[in-house]
């Protein structure tokens, strides 16, 4: 089919299926399963997760591997977290706009949530500063490397000055960190956990890096707070996926994973400059924050556009668009704003797309209000 | 070691690690990774699960595709459900005793939890009309097969009444069936799915037939309550593992799962008539029911015996047991119950277990009531 007649989706975040290292993963699992860890794949193991994955990832943290825990992906913490760490009602602070599935995974723990205005440079920290002086929440969730949905990365000095704050409050940071790996410019900051380590649960996990299916999410933190986060595991599942565990642990002990982050990295740094030259070309008046990795920018499209009006006119292109209210814990705060992830979209689906979506803005800006 | 040295637990319900199909498994896994589904196994999917082998197991219990769901493991679907179906304070039934896991997950849902009384061939269902005459549960969960922890199969009279009464009230049915296909004697009896599909909803996995690694469980029901527990699945996971799975589908559609059942069924059944056989020679004054299949046979102690002074005693001898109050909706009603898993251990083993525990209940027996 002409590229002119296919569907575009801007919809969710998820990686090139030509990224998958599917040889390398099958001699991986297979290994895993014959190998020396057999009787540790198969059997039931402890809610923690796979030993020699925990071990190989505190190694490379540099952290005890009682600091370790893993799960079926790095989203499924936030859920163990509501049930073991947070009661209903408390209060937790996250970026505005944020991962939607954050959102609404707080929202089914009935906790309160405080959004901090993101700014180019991360979170508004007088703004954070104000609110903690009213009130102090049990946690604040931050995504300070190529921010999902929005694209943006902390600075060095937010990431010290955020710290000092949680350490002045006693606040508990989460950090959610999976596109950390996938830099496509400048040099590396701090985590959070470098910076905190004793206050900051830090999550990421292998979807990004080698591939969804395989359901590898992993938290650092303290060994005490783990303990409680492991028995709500146990109670929930009692072990972790061991067979996708082992295969990663392979992969990463046999030293693949460089490479495969390499490639990642041109791949997809390449779309991103495709996506931000065909923006500047043929969508001038939306403003966006350049981001540095990771698989997201996103754009706030002009006064007057509605969420509704422009997804409609792009559907009618063939153009298919998330609704971006969905990452606001006020949605309404984002009735102009558009995640465009570009991981999974060739180039000329990108180019393709982005005219698509000029044409969609154009259409929309010349309805009058209400008229969709 | 010497076998009278080495600790044996009659403790958790684990598969033998011997019977862990390791090669043919690893084969599974690395065709399922490199095969013709490989974009399915590797990227992010529908929560219900990787649909080559929801449509393997739909053929296999004959539903349509769309009547079955994956999940990590077969747990999970329990806390999906008090997630997307029941409401806080909701009664919910369960047999007295039950699987100790289902208890705390129903437990943490806030749910009003009753007992009806297990007999030989199920639960007593004189009491169960008199509960369902005062008051209507939501859900009643049960395990008609082989059941967990007391080895009691319901008879084919209580399967037709139990759905009979639940028609007649109007009550969900949660069929937990995770040890049906492992029958050692006797025939098979239809489930309660067979025999009320509208108001069932069947519950298995496959850890005790293959392994628990692969953390593969299923439900079957009807599409509208799964796409319910598909919205909350999602919430929570996005997407089940998929390697696991896709390993399982290999290994059923590949004629695998058939002799591997077989030679469960040979190995167990031969460690469950050693039990047996040693129990009615050394323990003549324990009651318990003759299991037809599954992981579990569990005796009554004789009037007197308290879990916490057996276990006290059995541990100086090197036997670990399980708290048998841990299987009842009122703990004090299992304070003589213990549990006795059978299969993750060799005929030797249960014999020295067994002599073991003969003479842990003897010196219990001897102590004067409060003494431990």
């Amino acid at each position: 089919m002409d590229i002119a007649e296919r569907p575009i989706n801007f919809t969710r975040g998820v990686p090139a299926e030509e990224t998958f290292p599917l040889d390398l993963l099958a001699e991986c699992a297979a290994s895993a399963i014959r190998g020396s860890h057999a009787q540790q794949v198969m059997q039931y193991g402890p809610s923690l997760g796979f030993s020699p994955l925990r071990e190989w990832l505190a190694n490379k943290h540099d952290v005890p591997t009682d600091h370790v825990m893993l799960a079926n992906g790095s989203l499924q913490f936030l859920d163990f977290i509501g049930l073991g760490v947070l009661q209903r009602g408390d209060r937790v602070l996250v970026e505005s706009p944020t991962y939607d599935r954050t959102l609404t995974l707080l929202r089914r723990h009935g906790l309160q949530i405080g959004g901090i205005p993101l700014q180019d440079d991360g979170p508004d920290l007088a703004a954070l500063e104000a609110v903690l002086g009213q009130e102090v929440p049990k946690l604040m969730y931050v995504i300070p490397d190529f921010q999902n949905p929005s694209g943006a990365t902390m600075s060095l000095a937010k990431r010290e000055r955020l710290v000092a704050l949680a350490r002045r409050y006693d606040v508990r940071l989460l950090e959610d960190a999976p596109y950390r790996p996938l830099r496509y410019r400048g040099t590396q900051l701090p985590a959070l956990f470098d910076l905190a380590p004793e206050r900051t649960l830090y999550m990421s996990s292998f979807t990004k890096q080698i591939s969804p299916g395989v359901r590898v999410g992993y938290l650092l933190g303290e060994p005490a707070m783990l303990k409680k986060l492991a028995k709500v595991a146990e109670d929930t599942y009692i072990t972790p996926n061991l067979v996708g565990a082992a295969a990663v642990y392979e992969f990463c002990q046999r030293g693949y994973l460089d490479n495969q982050l390499k490639s990642l990295r041109t791949l997809y740094s390449e779309r991103m400059d495709v996506l931000c030259t065909t923006l500047r070309e043929l969508l001038p008046s939306a403003k966006w924050i350049e981001p540095d990795g990771g698989f997201f920018l996103s754009i706030t499209l002009a006064e007057g556009t509605t969420n509704e009006a422009l997804r409609k006119n792009a559907a009618a292109l063939q153009l298919n668009l998330s609704d971006g209210r969905g990452f606001f814990p006020v949605p309404s705060d984002g009735e102009r704003f558009l995640r465009l992830p570009f991981c999974a979209l060739t180039p000329d689906e990108i180019r393709e797309g982005v005219r698509r979506l000029a044409q969609a803005v154009q259409q929309t800006s010349n309805q009058p209000v209400g008229a969709v």
